[in-house]
């Protein structure tokens, strides 16, 4: 199996996303190569330490990087809270961890925003490589350099943004990882099609059982199209201050449901963003940006995967009103002047930025999910 | 009295610092005209409040920026701790603070500091504009962006890089701080003659009385020369990868004897300061590497301010042992490979970087400093 780089290109704070199979168990010799010798700690959690720690400590020991300390967490959105970073910080410290040393995510993206948020404020930042081993890691959060943790008022209400120095995206981890969360991390692989790749979606849709049987090959392609996506958006506009946005596509409205639902085992981000982009595609039709029969073409491929597109298909039987969903959209984190920014469609493959679109507008929307729902 | 400018050269992240007297009556228009029309959330202390509040809610009441909020903390370096900090980042949050928004720190060194890092962390990242009103918080933490909060390993040990929008350094304001506060902010103003401008340091010494009767053509002079040599060291190196380091003179000996103090009022930033730069330059001396009576000199100026010079000077009796103050120095956020970083002098005026002092040579001298003391 080939490894891939793909280069993160920002400044002096570039660094490569390398996309293979059986990188874990080569981390020490390639952090070691590519960031230098230094002085590690590992934060993890108890899940992913059972799975994939040892491999990773293994490769270190047979490197010239020193560990440390490995900092354990509990599995699960709850720990991206204030006491949860308040201890890792307090452990980084207390591990003699300097401000040369470097910061190991091994892990999701619950690990990967938590312990790069802790890098990015220990001793006013230190480095950190990231190694995500779920799906939804790989081809969103551990690129970019978004980091955070949830806040009373929502969710990533407080982070940094801390680009790693390395990050190591072994597609061996996810042969062991649970169906359902390979389907939710692929909502976020489709997305990079549907908002700027048309081929990559067709090639997606054609390859749709070979990914669902995880065929390496495959696997490698999609991780690589989407961090290679990721990674041309983020270098244009590190700080999201204009084209990054696209790659909020669906997480308008997901981020609403998601909310809603709180944050539990009954949505999953990656599902919560596929009904958000089956709603932005419906919202672009019903604004007559989007040609007729778009909608129902991404539609039909998110259900042939296995994934939601409407509010119905949240399990649980209850359902959000609209107001409840304008109210936990207004707490996105890209409003500007109480207005919200929604990423539209004209085509698959092609979104676009839309912070013009009046209120009464997005009420009426809402009215048809959450009735047709 | 004139306004002066000084630039912080920065590229994108460059900004003004003001210094004159009666800027708080203005704060609203200057930060219109300078940052933009914006809505703001202040974070001050309770004694602050109660002098300069009602100028700076006037201020703005009379621009258009909207005020979301005043959140007030306790004074005094308890407050810049992690409950405190979550406090204020949901409060900022509950106002609706946005990201195109600005955090308005109102207040000393403390609030600087802790207002700084919420808005470094609030939805990743919110402008923030300095109202230092301590003497300390204008020549030295309100610039340059150093923002945080303490650890239970040690002081600023979890903050950000964060550069403010705008600082108004309002002489008016030094004119009700308490005489202790002014010697204690005197220490940082001094330290920038003693690290690189031997001129300054003579000019200082010719006007210390005009200094303690608070004139304010010298008070704005020595907020001005303070500010401009802090901006050419920053802006040469803004992360601390070098001659920043120059900034932490008396700082290394100093931040071991507050931690010693239990950061109390039994011995102020300023005054451990003091202490630690008559310490530089005895060590210094004892080095070979200044000139004898080098430290004579200043240890006589800082007494002749009314500031501390040996650790006996402290009130309270009790000392520290050597030991104490070694592991107290190896918390320094500067450790690099184990190996304590000093700045140390070849003469007033002229500071240098010494990572390569032998640690006996260090208990060595620290052995001479407890016994004298």
């Amino acid at each position: 199996m080939s490894e891939t780089t793909v280069r993160i290109d920002l400044g002096a704070r570039s660094y490569d996303v390398l996309v293979g199979h059986g990188l874990l168990e080569r981390a020490g010799a390639l952090i070691e190569v590519r960031v230098g010798k230094r002085a590690v700690a590992i934060v993890t959690d108890t899940t992913v330490a059972a799975a994939q720690l040892p491999q990773l400590e293994a490769a270190l020991a047979a490197s010239r990087i020193r560990n440390r300390a490995v900092i354990t967490v509990a599995p699960g959105e709850a720990s991206k809270s204030l006491p949860v970073l308040a201890r890792v910080c307090d452990e980084l410290l207390g591990s003699g961890l300097e401000r040369g040393d470097l910061v190991i995510a091994l892990g999701g993206g619950v690990i990967g925003d938590l312990a790069g948020f802790a890098a990015a404020i220990v001793r006013r930042g230190v480095g950190f490589v990231q190694i995500p081993t779920s799906l939804l890691a790989q081809v969103d959060s551990s690129v970019g350099g978004k980091t955070g943790i949830n806040a009373a008022a929502g969710k990533n209400l407080l982070g940094a943004f801390h680009q790693p120095s390395l990050v190591l995206a072994d597609i061996k981890t996810l042969e062991t990882l649970p169906d359902r969360q390979l389907r939710a991390g692929y909502g976020e692989v489709v997305k990079y099609g549907l908002l700027g790749d048309a081929e990559f979606f067709h090639w997606l849709d054609d390859n749709r059982e070979r990914f669902a049987r995880r065929d390496l090959d495959v696997l490698h392609r999609a991780v690589v199209r989407s961090v290679e996506m990721k990674a041309e958006i983020v270098s244009r506009d590190e700080r999201e201050a204009g084209d990054r946005a696209l790659l909020n596509l669906g997480h308008t409205f997901g981020h609403a449901l998601e909310a809603w639902a709180g944050y539990s085992d009954r949505l999953l981000h990656g599902e919560a963003v596929a009904i958000g982009m089956a709603q932005a595609f419906r919202f672009s039709e019903h604004l007559g940006r989007a040609p007729p029969q778009t909608a129902a073409r991404v539609a039909a491929h998110l259900k042939s995967v296995g994934l939601p597109t409407r509010i119905a298909d949240i399990p649980g039987g209850e359902m959000p009103s609209r107001d409840e969903l304008l109210a936990l959209m207004a707490q996105d984190k890209k409003v500007r002047d109480g207005q919200l920014t929604f990423i539209l469609t004209r085509a698959i493959g092609a979104a676009e930025i839309a912070r013009d679109v009046p209120q009464d507008v997005v009420s009426e929307f809402l009215d048809t999910e959450v009735v047709s729902a």
